[in-house]
């Protein structure tokens, strides 16, 4: 291990408390690229004091000047600030139905490269482990990446996990449910290990790289096959007692409507998830029709098509009016792949919402209302996410 | 003003981050009774800085050794502090439907007086000023207490109430809606005024000196003729964009149910309160029946008293699921008038959650498990929790 590898990973790996370089270290960890004022306000220290340990960490190749684009204008721009991309990577691991998705950042957030492995439905975590064990070094080989500079490893879970590590029964990888991810991931990877569910992960993605950069309160409201959310608070993701807070799409709309796959009945997910919908239409058309080929038809005048996203959305907008007048947030962000129809998805669900939801835009001053608005991220969300867990240090098994 | 109530109000006022000083007043004002020690742990101040603060601060005769019963056992138990009870009083006022209620506390957190003043239904600002501007200072006098140690006044709103005061339509005093509470009461009572909707001030209560003490998360589920509720979370009450966080009573249970009196349909509030069952029971047994007579009753076997407890809890119970899938918390205090019917309200109540929410308690280990218990208040929380408004210095106007 190189000097600045195993500086970093012993300041990022300890509390920001710990010493002024710590703090500087987390700080720009958490945020990418910083200039020296920006870092003495986030972290409320003196600007000599952030001068000195700058100074310090330049010289041992921890923090280095941000390439920029050439910036215009009058005066000499702010010098903007990483953690030094060579000084350490993490991975990100998104255990989804039938894939992992694997990907690597820099400490300068920089992703370095992506894949998607494959497995069969229903893979054991013993399969999931024999796959990575190979994977991560080979990736790490083929991209001249040191193995020595991975410094932790963010695991994004598609289902609710307890903040110790263990995946819970509503999960959609039946054969981990009461399995610990840290038991089976720790022995192979050798790194500090960080988990969440692939929700909170989305979340994560948009406030460090998309539509909610700079927001420290809002939700997340995902429509997928499945349906699923995030809260955060003062800029970190509520877990809840099991690491279930977030969990939208099992809201009962109706308590004798169809069983869902967690065991309850008439859940949102049931009327908001496009799967049984796209069943329909591919009926109706007589061929398999995607998602993508869905909002394509709907664009085209297909009333089908149309109705479809129309109808996801209004189950949507009405199971989001009450997490609104539960939580009465700022800001939402629409995410999942429902969110690529835009306009035609985001029209229906916004009137929606303000049919039902206590708190209605009218009634209130604008700096009061709820924005209700597009994530960046549509997909890949919660695999970016799982390489923020790193960055930010949280979810720490 | 005595010399040890304009200091008070003085380090009350200011930040607590301004000295070693303001420090321990705003942690005896929100904690009521601590030890030298506690106090060190608290604030994360040295044990040294604390003990030169506190000998000038009873010095000065802000701060007291609190009269405790006769300590047994052995050793010499460890000396409590307060805040002189002599140095200052607040007030808490709640704006109910027909009435006012107003309460008297000093900041030893020992309540002097308390108070109900009645008013017409749909009473107006004005009136309500009118009343409060003769009730405060006569209950004062009444008392023997100077009206110069009046530190500052809460005042718990039934309905939504923005962060800085503005009463928003779906509360239940229509001619409030939009009004401003700090214009109203700022230029009658002249000292620093907080607000906060009645579910977050009995939340406040609870947590001070209810069933909350000690925790920091939980959720509280009001159910009397209304329902409402709290979230807590880091010791925080979440309020919300617009102060409408928590108002569980208007979540959506049926699109399509009758019309609700905050303007939308089917609002779990018109399940889960008891007015309408206790209309029905009132017809069926030939005269009114109050709350309290209909718990008698199902007590004595009534079987349509009995039916009445059980509905609501049933309603309730399906709508606390579903807070409980979206938020996961691990403590769920249920307050409000139904909570008084005790175990036939909280074994039909937690059935019916466990059948409809995600997180199973069957599913998880006891420590991740969500607790429902019944609150200490069922009613006069909304009135002390104004109070803790004060102490707490939460919803400054």
């Amino acid at each position: 291990m190189s000097e600045p590898d195993s500086r970093i990973a012993a300041l990022l790996n300890g509390a920001p408390e710990d010493s002024v370089h710590a703090r500087v270290v987390h700080t720009l960890a958490e945020t990418g690229a910083m200039s020296a004022a920006d870092l003495a306000r986030t972290t409320g220290l003196a600007r000599s004091t952030i001068s000195t340990a700058l100074t310090d960490l330049r010289k041992s190749g921890v923090v280095v000047s941000a390439q920029h684009e050439g910036a215009k204008g009058v005066g000499r721009p702010a010098q903007t600030l990483t953690l030094n991309p060579e000084a350490g990577t993490c991975i990100g691991i998104h255990l989804s139905i039938d894939s992992i998705g694997l990907v690597v950042a820099d400490v300068s957030h920089s992703f370095v490269f992506e894949q998607t492995l494959h497995l069969r439905r229903d893979y054991a975590p013993a399969e999931a482990l024999a796959l990575l064990r190979d994977a991560v070094p080979q990736a790490y080989r083929r991209n001249g990446l040191p193995m020595s500079g991975l410094l932790g490893a963010g695991i994004s879970v598609s289902g609710p996990v307890t903040p110790d590590g263990v995946i819970l029964q509503a999960s959609i990888l039946p054969r981990w449910a009461g399995v610990n991810v840290r038991e089976v991931f720790a022995p192979a990877l050798g790194v500090p290990l960080f988990a969440d569910n692939e929700s909170n992960c989305a979340a994560m993605a948009e406030m460090m790289w998309g539509a909610a950069q700079g927001h420290s309160e809002f939700v997340l409201f995902k429509i997928d096959l499945g349906v699923g959310g995030a809260i955060v608070h003062g800029g970190r993701i509520l877990t809840g007692a099991a690491g279930g807070a977030g969990e939208f799409g099992h809201m009962t709309v109706d308590p004798n409507g169809p069983l869902c796959r967690c065991g309850n009945r008439g859940c949102l997910e049931r009327y908001a998830a496009f799967d049984e919908p796209l069943d329909q239409l591919s009926r109706v058309q007589g061929r398999r029709v995607t998602f993508p080929e869905a909002i394509r038809l709907a664009r085209q005048g297909d009333v089908g098509a149309q109705r479809l996203i129309h109808d996801c959305a209004v189950a949507a907008g009405r199971g989001l009016a009450s997490i609104g007048t539960v939580l009465n947030p700022p800001l939402i962000l629409i995410g999942g792949k429902l969110a690529l129809a835009d306009e035609l998805v985001l029209g229906p669900l916004i009137d929606t919402y303000e049919r039902h939801t206590l708190i209605k835009a009218a009634t209130v001053p604008q700096a009061r209302r709820t924005r209700i608005r597009r994530g960046r991220f549509t997909d890949k969300d919660s695999l970016l996410g799982a390489v923020g867990l790193v960055l930010r240090g949280r979810g720490r098994l």
